[in-house]
């Protein structure tokens, strides 16, 4: 399909300058380029309660992803009135034109955020700010609209308070958010999106390692790349996840729990699957250093990234750790494997926090990442895991964690 | 959101597992390995029309992709099953949970195609085949299921003979043919999708210059990057559309019609907005050349690409034309540009067939495409336009045209 050349004018969408016309005209003094749109407005939220609860998934059945809470929250926007009032409903189908963007062009991104239950009953949220500031770039980079964060914070608090009996205090449980916006313009020109949802689903889930940590396997991927410069790997865009799959089906097969993506000649290590990647060696004076790769445009910007890094600066630094944000290689990780100064590696996002991993299959070798066979995660990997957890459950108070009022 | 690292067995979906096991036992004999999936059965296909038929949009009024004919095509596919009987209904919305894939992790693939209407009234398709083995390629990069191309053809012609009214005969009139797939498993999870909607809308189109050829400016984008080698660039994913939204608007916004993918330091021309790009020129030999960029994973494998190489090495080499598959620069281009050897430049795609190019901003200048000012069309765009509408629309009876059977 092609976009149909045209001057510039045709970027507008033709609705929106009608209803910007149409607009400017009613109310008359006004002229259409002074028109301000609505953003999100707490205050205005309508909520509808479900008459049929659902009954709770027993903890021990819980499966990522799998099972919803009661109700959804949902946002309309369009070109011509900005957002419209929030509503949170009993969790229902969308009901969408089969000629609505997103199902053709990819309009879509979304955000990943967990809501805590601490031993006093309430429930916290764990650095929203970040989600909604990475959601607002993810969005503007696709022509999506952008909004209020913090406006939109107290709908996912308020939201997250009525779903409530789906969160256990129990450590490792939570119910995961998912801020979710997509383009609903029905038209199959290729043009910024004249309406758009944003709607947000809840998930309850349990420990990621319910029996403890098990360290991964992982295959490093050399035939497909997962991001370029100039692309859109650092976007929360689902464009980013439908073309990971099959290198981590072809991981599987050849039994590895996932993969790792590398870019460029030089084996520059990247992501773990979905995850942002970390590391910890001693160079080659001795020093220990914790790695993980730079914001360079290929690197998600992920919270949990964000938080470890800080956490480290704090908590390692003082203790002699180098914290480092820099480009390193598989070449890199091999050598430091083979001379016994590969300490411990893992990914970091928020369903695990932190990942463990045993070793990565890179061009026919098997490169052990610094564990015992009778270990399952380094010390690094343990306390940040701990020192999160206690932030995310209130244990410690601490201004990452956003309590929701009641 | 973060893939959760497990044993190979949890790539195949849970529900794939258990619907296999079930299917095991209740045909006894077979095991699930042997099972064979259902493909898509032509003869199966269960009609309902509509009650209430649309009134035609007037002709002048058609707008790519805005309106819609009576019916649409559907078929479900489950990893347990394989291909549904297909469904002809009214066209209806679609009604999905929340938390499908294809909201969330971009599972959506598409293609352009059309039906047109001979002089004798019998509708006709272009190299349909084209189409569905990319459809394919397309859904198999991103785990969504495969189909036998040709039984869908039959389906896409049934479907098409059935709107016949809305198709025109008159020159530049078409029916534009939308086949779309989407992953509609409702989880989390980033895995392959186990269910999957194939469907397929009409939109009525006029021609693309209703008053004749326009030729536009492009702008040369070299802050974003479209594709890459090892990425999707060459695959029909709605992945690779939201992102190229806003280098568009940036283009326009500077008055420019659309924008012009290079790639790498080399500058590489690639495709110009969502068009593969060709370029006429006369080599420094003072040979005519006919150039487009080669299929290395970063292009779209264009149906009106493949159709103007095949014809032009048909009708155009023996006239002494080079037809080249290769590599060319943005500096390759100034420089023949600057000599007076740069006679024309197109894009090519299903909408416009071919979009003549005045000239492309790059680097501060304007480099100019061989087009004198009161020229809107080269010789070789305008040729490349006749000789592929006489196919189409069946002046010429010739292999690509696929006669509807009525």
């Amino acid at each position: 399909m092609l976009r149909q050349l045209r001057p510039r004018s045709a970027f507008k969408q033709p609705s929106r300058l009608i209803a910007a016309w149409e607009r400017s005209y009613s109310i008359q003094a006004e002229s259409a380029s002074t028109v301000k749109l609505q953003d999100i407005d707490p205050a205005k939220v309508s909520v509808t309660k479900t008459t049929t609860p659902k009954e709770l998934v027993p903890q021990n059945e819980l499966v990522f992803g799998r099972s919803f809470t009661d109700h959804m929250l949902s946002l309309e926007w369009t070109a011509s009135e900005g957002w419209l009032p929030a509503r949170i409903t009993p969790y229902q189908n969308l009901s969408l034109d089969p000629a609505s963007c997103v199902f053709h062009y990819a309009f879509e991104c979304f955000e990943g955020m967990k809501a805590y239950k601490d031993k006093q009953g309430k429930v916290r949220l764990f650095r929203p700010t970040k989600n909604m500031a990475r959601m607002n770039k993810s969005s503007a980079r696709i022509a999506l609209p952008t909004f209020d964060g913090a406006a939109m914070i107290q709908l996912i608090a308020q939201f997250a308070a009525m779903e409530e009996r789906f969160i256990s205090s129990t450590r490792g449980y939570s119910l995961y958010l998912r801020p979710t916006m997509i383009g609903t313009q029905r038209t199959l020109g290729v043009g910024p999106p004249g309406s758009a949802l944003l709607y947000v689903i809840a998930s309850p889930v349990g420990p990621y390692y319910p029996t403890g940590f098990k360290a991964v396997s992982l295959e490093a991927t050399d035939y497909a790349v997962r991001a370029w410069p100039g692309g859109v790997g650092d976007k929360k865009l689902g464009a980013n996840y439908a073309p990971c799959i099959l290198p981590q089906l072809e991981a599987a097969k050849r039994g590895f729990h996932q993969n790792l993506w590398l870019f460029g000649e030089e084996e520059f290590v990247t992501e773990v699957g979905t995850m942002n990647m970390f590391v910890a060696l001693k160079n080659k004076q001795g020093q220990k250093e914790l790695v993980t790769a730079p914001l360079d445009g290929t690197i998600l910007e992920g919270v949990t990234r964000d938080s470890i890094l800080s956490l480290a600066r704090e908590r390692l630094a003082p203790e002699g750790w180098i914290i480092s944000e820099r480009k390193y290689t598989m070449p890199e990780l091999a050598e430091a494997a083979k001379e016994g100064r590969l300490l411990e590696a893992f990914g970091a996002g928020t369903a695990a926090v932190v990942s463990p991993v045993r070793n990565i299959s890179w061009k026919g070798n098997l490169v052990e990442c610094g564990l015992r066979p009778d270990q399952e995660a380094g010390e690094i990997t343990r306390k940040m895991l701990g020192w999160i957890e206690a932030i995310q459950y209130g244990d410690e108070e601490h201004e990452w964690s956003y309590v929701v009022p009641q």
